[in-house]
């Protein structure tokens, strides 16, 4: 149906008390890209909050597949949602709601650069991606105030990532990124696996001084690919080598799948 | 409307970000229980949230005097809830959608004793009302399996709340009570000037420690009033000598608003 069209009663779970999931991915000339591994993320997050999906992945490829087809764009993106569902006594999950939703999208412009806020938060549940946006959605006036694109979390002298990016740091052509209290990207993935092939790569803990003192700072996500961050409050990073170079390759692999 | 007719649009910031805060009250025999204070708190988590409500103080008690004449019960529940409205982007919060839903309740029985598991998490934006629940209610199961009634939150040591309720405990007829990283619940408020004029009254840093040491402990809430607690993990209270006059003393000042 029309997005327009799309209603959900006062009594679900994700409206009452924000108990819910989502996962959400491109489609490139109606191809879904690294589709599964959202699946298998969307699955694992509904079964941490303990909700049972009442569709088979089958069922969710299929109408994934009839949405590209009913909306057809250069860039797709596709969002699943899985709420605790109408709830009798608006606290305890009942059957779950799950819809799908597509717009189309496009690219940051290939020179854009990102302006990163430090924030001290450390995201809830964080291997789950939940609906909880919070922090970052009240923390946007303070953002725009400081010229901010986006936030990069910290908490006890620790980076974790982004509000819906992961975050890598690249010193002396290493390339590093957090391993613990994040979300794992699946974009973040592909590029570990893509980058193992010729950069050293280190999955581990990264401080706020080390990032501040890196080289190269980029972000990853479903439709950002490799996106490089050019200042994180007032330190700035002028160099880009090896991210160009990632954002190259990760493109290459998506465009294998078509 | 009757609540089975009311729906919101999918694009609710609510729905796709848990972005949103409520406040919850109750009425008796058609009379709302600190009515202003549930107000006052409703807007500051509004403007905490850079939320701008559409709708004045004065309307906002019309419409909550008309609920409950159109819902004539003993005991009626009034929920307001704001969301961040729709969303263009599906990020950036719009016009806020704003609801009331009223429902019957009833008292928990005067002789319910609560059961508490600890569990580690501290609430993000504390002081706000918003809706976010993932924690409390991913570990229901857990609760359950354990045999516990509901969770208290405690970090770094110290105790802070329950997911819906303050917690108060007894020491030595000392009454004390946290007062940070909390939600400062209005029950909480009245029961602690009740108090102050018959016991001495702390609000300071509770550890867990002196928690499981203390003679009493209860918890606060609109429809909880001074609730016992009998057990929070392994450790049982048997005392409730200063509770139930705290209830009494709540009840009596509740009933003089009537």
């Amino acid at each position: 149906m029309p997005i327009a069209n799309a209603t959900i009663h006062i009594t679900d779970l994700a409206l009452l008390r924000g108990y819910g999931l989502f996962d959400f991915f491109k489609a490139i000339d109606g191809q879904p890209i690294y589709m599964e591994d959202h699946l298998d993320r969307f699955e694992n997050s509904a079964r941490k909050l303990h909700l049972e999906l009442p569709y088979t992945r089958e069922h969710l490829r299929e109408h994934i597949i009839q949405l590209t087809q009913l909306n057809r764009h250069k860039l797709l993106g596709i969002k699943l949602l899985c709420t605790g569902g109408y709830s009798e006594d608006g606290y305890t999950p009942t059957l779950p709601n799950v819809m799908m939703l597509a717009k189309p999208f496009v690219f940051a412009p290939a020179e854009k650069k990102f302006k990163l806020m430090l924030h001290e938060h450390q995201r809830e549940l964080s291997d789950i991606k939940s609906i909880n946006y919070l922090t970052p959605i009240a923390v946007l006036p303070k953002m725009k105030s400081e010229g901010a694109d986006d936030v990069l979390y910290h908490f006890n002298g620790i980076i974790s990532e982004s509000s819906r990016s992961n975050i890598f740091i690249v010193k002396d052509e290493k390339i590093i990124t957090p391993k613990a209290n994040i979300l794992f990207g699946i974009t973040r993935k592909h590029i570990l696996n893509i980058a193992k092939k010729g950069f050293d790569v280190e999955e581990r803990d990264v401080t706020v001084a080390e990032l501040l003192a890196a080289d190269e700072v980029f972000m990853s996500g479903s439709t950002k690919r490799v996106s490089l961050v050019e200042r994180v409050d007032n330190q700035s990073f002028t160099q880009n080598k090896v991210s160009l170079t990632l954002l190259e390759m990760l493109v290459e692999n998506e465009m294998q799948l078509q």
